[in-house]
């Protein structure tokens, strides 16, 4: 495996259990299915689009790709609703692009994904903050961030959240998209977790919605087949699509990953990828429950979190005065990995929180992680806090 | 060939010779060798990268595609300049997004590739035309530039120029070195068209000045193996490359296109670039060869044009007065296509040059075409210029 090491973006010390690393392990990478797609596109020269593409990408891995999202989403897709790009962060990227201008406002979850703040830093924009409680991004504070002058759009990850694993009920997800309609708010959805659902089905994503409302809902391949095909969806109503297939990088360059959608549609098409993702669900699925077992077991009770139904995160919240970033390098030193939670808050608050992925490492690891975890908190000056208390 | 054609980005209209559209003939693109290269990297699961990866693109393929330059840019390459991309056109919208704010002016040639204009436009920017000759752009109108408000980039085509064909000489390519150093000017050179030499070597590529001066050099896979790939490569100092490797983008995403570089790596391995790219400049050198030729036999003498040593287009200039939008639609009723002069102007100029490729038909098609523009300009009243003057 050194070949995949040597050329994968994060490369892991051995020893180390690193559950910051938000990515599935090297043992689920679909090389066989992989290969078989691309042997089956190779095999019919017409079939590996080589071309300038059509901008909004190929009409068959559209229709391949709406098959798959419709037992997903519990509802057909259209495929003219959806267009190809190079996954949700390069999406996310265009959407900065085409719909925001340095120095605007932005409606951000607190906490959000770490690197999407990073994208919308690099597009000189300045996020707003929005609370979030059990049930997610709580409406009522879109509501009144609207009183002001209005954002660019609201960036949301409505299903298993990153980093807090938590769904917006159904409920807020109408009031949501009543609120986009009503007031002309561009709602991007980053519903790349929606597939990973282990118990019942999440409430119906965002993209539902996208026509009724100002909705662009970001989808990926990274989490269901391979991060490193670089391919992704954006769904929305196909008169935003329209903006999208007009612009520059667009007109120039052609649809975003014709080759690679020629090879994945091989890969629709002869089953792998639902085959592959019932994989990943059978193997998951057991992760988060050993990683909670786990975690219940080895940390003080003060130490809260939700069990995720889907996704790849659990969101612990230590009591205040816990401060995780400090608790990093002595874990490092323990041969172990986590995120801490200010990484994910725009105003570097969240010192309590710490975020742990469970899917890039087996049941063994992630039950000797919790259990240095447990260690560490009990037996580290950072993690005091709890000894005062019990 | 239905499916290619359906996916394409342009089809065209049966029996229509299309000189507008800058990319290579079906014919022309490298089923066997993808396929090949895809066998080769698919029986190898090592090789098939599927995880995300490095953020400045697989060290190996890094490797490989210098070894592929060394040669064409008649020095070696220092894999550490270079940063994998989705193409030309995905670097120089990550450039934008990364080294200008919206309402920046930025310096371009008259005339200039038309769909990077439309990507400066989505990123708000101001573009400031600066005028070219035969030797290229005139380096001394970028000093007077640099005299009011600094740029955020100076974006050039160096080599066989789109549209123009023309090569900045030598002696002004060392004067816009020398300017980006000691003035600081970001200089964002497309370099796409440098491999694609038909007669004698061109002058050093800008990416040569990258260690000394402010220059990206942006190349590409569209030009020289596929467009569908969405495949190229930054070249730049490395301490540059770091600003695009600790970007939200590629932090998020990983490398840009680890996959198929994973792909392409096995056709640079197995030498199967080079003898494609041989294979193209053959089959180049002769359609521009017959299209001059036809194009002299066929246009009235007042028509002139600099007969080009590599890329893909014949500039046409026409006498002051002939209006070559004006002769667009009747030219499409003749079954001929081209691209009008003002399409490349930053100032709706131009009015009376066209762009012609020679890539996409074959000789056959491209005398017709010339025949066919021939009895346009002298048998409809937009070319009536010549009539009267001759």
């Amino acid at each position: 495996m050194s070949l995949i090491a040597s050329s994968a973006q994060k490369v892991i010390p051995p020893g180390r259990i690193d559950l910051a690393i938000g990515q599935p392990s090297p043992r689920l990478l679909p090389f066989a299915a992989m290969a078989q797609a691309a042997a089956h596109a190779g095999a019919d020269p017409e079939r590996l689009l080589l071309s300038y593409g059509t901008e909004q990408g190929d009409g068959r891995f559209r229709e391949a790709l709406a098959h798959l999202l419709g037992p997903l989403y519990g509802r057909a897709v259209d495929p003219a609703e959806l267009l190809v790009t190079n996954g949700a962060s390069q999406a996310l990227d265009l959407v900065c692009t085409l719909f925001s201008r340095t120095g605007d406002r932005i409606l951000v979850e607190e906490p959000t994904y770490f690197l999407a703040r990073k994208i919308f830093a690099d597009h000189g924009l300045t996020p707003v903050a929005l609370p979030m409680d059990e049930e997610g991004l709580v409406v009522e504070a879109v509501a009144e961030a609207l009183r002001g002058a209005k954002p660019a759009f609201l960036y949301t990850i409505p299903t298993y959240h990153n980093p807090t694993s938590r769904c917006l009920s159904t409920e807020r997800r109408r009031r949501l998209a009543e609120l986009s309609r009503d007031r002309g708010l561009l709602v991007v959805a980053d519903e790349v977790y929606h597939p990973l659902a282990y118990e019942t089905p999440p409430p119906p994503p965002l993209a539902s919605f996208c026509r009724e409302a100002e909705i662009l809902s970001l989808g990926s391949f990274s989490k269901i087949l391979a991060p490193g095909l670089r391919l992704g969806w954006l769904q929305a109503d196909p008169r935003r699509i329209r903006r999208f297939t007009a612009c520059g990088l667009l007109d120039s360059g052609g649809g975003l990953n014709p080759y690679t959608s020629g090879i994945v549609r091989g890969a629709l098409e002869l089953g792998l990828v639902e085959t592959h993702l019932a994989l990943l669900k059978a193997t998951y699925r057991p992760r988060l429950l050993a990683l909670c077992t786990a975690l219940r077991k080895a940390l003080p009770p003060e130490v809260r979190f939700l069990q995720p139904e889907g996704g790849f995160f659990v969101w612990l919240e230590f009591p205040d005065g816990v401060d995780t970033e400090a608790l990093l390098d002595p874990a490092l030193e323990r041969g172990l990995e986590f995120m801490p939670g200010p990484r994910f808050s725009n105003r570097n608050a969240l010192r309590n929180c710490m975020r742990l992925s469970f899917a890039y490492f087996e049941i063994p690891d992630l039950e000797e992680g919790a259990a240095r975890l447990g260690r560490l908190v009990r037996e580290t000056p950072a993690g005091v806090a709890f000894g005062d208390r019990r």
